[in-house]
């Protein structure tokens, strides 16, 4: 079973909530910070956190600016993040198919 | 976007090791735990804490008995888990369709 590795899920990405978010980004491109917390359904903090993680990986990239005085945060996909996503989805359909050979 | 929903995806087969369990199971329906062990790639108190997960879950039977003197530990997925990997894998399917309309 060459094809059946867990190992090959990035678990940066499997995440649930960072999964929501890459699921969400891979259509929407760009998304605001509100607009992801109430999609998800997170906190600020839970949000925050996983956003993070996902721009240390460099999958997500982070524009903090102002709409008159309101701070305003967006988040884009990257092309590596991109690229990591359709990764990630070969690797679950293929742990899903060799599984149920 | 009422399908997109991160809840939906039960954390209890999503995480990584559980989820590989499920996937060779579903097929297999029984397994030793050497084999689930190395098809996994994990070592044995990682499988153990994840199978005793899936098994309060009701998702998987285990069944220890002795092949001579040698302990055998055989794996089986109950139907509650058959049902439960099928709607979570429903769920991944409409957070990604959903995120990619």
């Amino acid at each position: 079973m060459a094809e059946f590795s867990i190992e090959a899920i990035d678990d940066v990405i499997h995440g649930r909530v960072r999964l929501g978010v890459m699921a969400y980004l891979v259509n929407a491109e760009v998304a605001g910070f509100n607009e992801l917390k109430s999609a998800l359904q997170v906190t600020q903090g839970n949000l925050s956190v996983h956003l993070r993680k996902l721009e240390e990986a460099g999958f997500v990239g982070i524009e903090k600016s102002f709409l008159g005085r309101k701070p305003h945060t967006q988040i884009r996909m990257t092309s590596a993040g991109r690229e990591a996503f359709r990764a990630y989805l070969e690797a679950l359909d293929r742990l899903i198919k060799s599984a149920s050979r």
